[in-house]
């Protein structure tokens, strides 16, 4: 379903050669250099002013109308109490956004990010202009004893995503951060994660939102008994992502992992959020491992998963605030961080040009 | 020199009500939300909008007119050679500042802060309208067998950075951050780090913006020597910050003591940048312990010795992104989050506002 070219690291020298004439000491500026790095690389690939398709030392990183992609939906196994609060409030957070309310609609004003919340399959639809209808059905089925959605679900949430991203794409957005809400999706991200790398479900589990420890205990054992159970069917396959979405993933999981494709794609880059998120790109990653080069992490989530996560990915998040709340608000965080990597990039002065000793 | 109040705590249970009151699971934005409880008691105190001198649930955190105020100075030190740079690049970072090339002017021009240079003390004066002229001398003496600086100097130093703060305070400035230039400045912290905690230079000195292991062992060695041979005056009151000041510092950290001070005074936000400010900082809560409610620790430095300060001021960075430049980035960095904090605390939704049932 997608074409996706591993970044072309050709002119990585030349770019790194800029990095390094500015004025401050090599590597002083630490994790924006790498940034620096990756961002004029991804965006100077499909950038109309390089000269003869290569980069130029000239080349400004160019960050273009950057979008937040917040994808709802419920899940079955909320119906297990394991979460701190009821489905109901996923359609209630729905409302929320749209109303302008919640952490991610703040932290999008502040820091000049459009918002997009697209209903992925929430168990009560919203009758709403803004709200994207993207929905999948009314919440997955309870993954415990049956999978989660159908193969055709999966293939339907992965085009669902390619097509949110390319309404953006054609108005130049080539910045776009992921993030969800779902009541439930902790339980998802979890069980993707231990099926996916084949660790003990006890090393993905954590407490979401703030759940206390005997409802802890039952998540863990539902998580436990959902493997087992779907065990037959993973089987040899164990680490076919596709399969694996249709047993545990959510509605927004998967058209998250389309818009992630879709992304790495069109060579743009990708702000990989908290828990869930990670779970997409993990997924991404799985599908088409090229897709890896286009991604930013943004954060370090509290649950513990997604230090797993993290390290399978390669990953050092660019935030450790230790939020646990999804929305997107990690990635919308670490925007200013992306534009500062740009800006001194784009701006600081050479050794040369300042008439400064090299150091 | 200074009269600095322990920040009012009184309306401390109001402030956590309204944050958990705010759409989203109890503590679910981490760091954001102890930052946010910071910012309304200290700039609540002192706004106009609060009833009967309390703080109300109405009133926002409001940022106004942040201001960055990085003092440079030179220190004898220098001429061991125990920098990657000469002395020389003090002055031409400083002529940098002014034209606006360097990383400092990139992260304040992005994050919409006002930038001020100041001259504490370079060895070769600029005459530029731009520049602050403050200078306590042309460069310190090196403080390997002599004092840094008498105590005239000290004090004249302080009071210099309160005047700078006066200066923005006028105009309504409540948010100020801190940073340095100074080629040999690393030593003169690690030197004060040292003495004012009573725990070995090996402890206290790094690599600064990257020295070589010969230059690296030469600099603990001569810092070594220094805290021997100052060990007689500073004897009994080992701790005396002011004597500790005058036997090490440069003339940019003492105005950055100063000004830290002068902040605190007014119940302001400090924002402290890497290793040099934290030194500055370290300095300010040994002279006035209350003087520590008023500051953000902006960012973890690459020098080791940060680490250590950070643990004793009891204080756990916003960012860690590996810099080691100085000049105030890390501070400038954070700015955003300064902002979001704010942000959430002022606009976001109630449980109630919103009719999201409450997790």
């Amino acid at each position: 379903m997608f074409e996706i070219k591993k970044l072309d690291r050709s002119q990585q020298e030349l770019v790194v050669s800029k990095i390094n004439q500015k004025t401050k000491p090599q590597g002083a500026l630490g994790m924006l250099e790498e940034l620096a790095l990756q961002l004029a690389l991804v965006l100077g690939n499909t950038q109309k002013n390089h000269i003869q398709g290569r980069l130029s030392l000239a080349d400004p990183i160019q960050i273009e109308k950057p979008v937040m992609l917040v994808f709802a939906g419920d899940h079955g196994i909320a119906e297990e109490n394991i979460s701190i609060a009821p489905s109901a409030v996923t359609r209630q957070m729905v409302l929320n956004f749209l109303d302008g309310g919640a952490a991610i609609n703040c932290f999008c004003r502040l820091n000049e990010i459009q918002l997009e919340v697209i209903d992925a399959g929430i168990l009560l639809s919203i009758d709403n202009s803004e709200l994207t209808q993207q929905s999948l059905g009314k919440g997955t089925i309870n993954f415990v004893s049956q999978p989660a959605m159908s193969n055709q679900q999966v293939e339907r949430g992965l085009r669902f995503g390619k097509k949110t991203v390319q309404k953006h794409l054609q108005k130049g957005c080539n910045v776009f951060g992921f993030g969800e809400m779902g009541i439930g999706n902790t339980s998802a991200a979890a069980a993707i994660l231990s099926s996916l790398i084949h660790v003990s479900v006890a090393d993905c589990v954590g407490r979401g939102t703030g759940i206390d420890d005997k409802t802890f205990a039952k998540k863990t054992r539902l998580l436990e008994k959902a493997i087992e159970f779907h065990q037959h069917r993973l089987g040899d396959k164990f680490c076919d992502p596709m399969e694996v979405m249709a047993c545990f993933a959510g509605f927004e999981i998967v058209q998250m992992v389309g818009a992630m494709l879709a992304t790495a794609e069109s060579q743009k880059i990708i702000l990989v959020d908290g828990f869930i998120a990670s779970a997409a790109a993990m997924l991404a990653t799985k599908l088409y491992p090229a897709s890896r080069d286009y991604m930013i992490f943004c954060h370090q989530s509290e649950e513990q998963g997604h230090q797993l996560m993290l390290r399978h990915l390669q990953a050092k998040p660019l935030l450790n605030l230790g939020l646990r709340l999804g929305e997107g608000t990690g990635a919308a965080l670490a925007m200013p961080l992306i534009r500062a990597a740009a800006s001194f990039y784009n701006d600081m002065a050479s050794f040369d040009s300042a008439g400064v000793t090299t150091v």
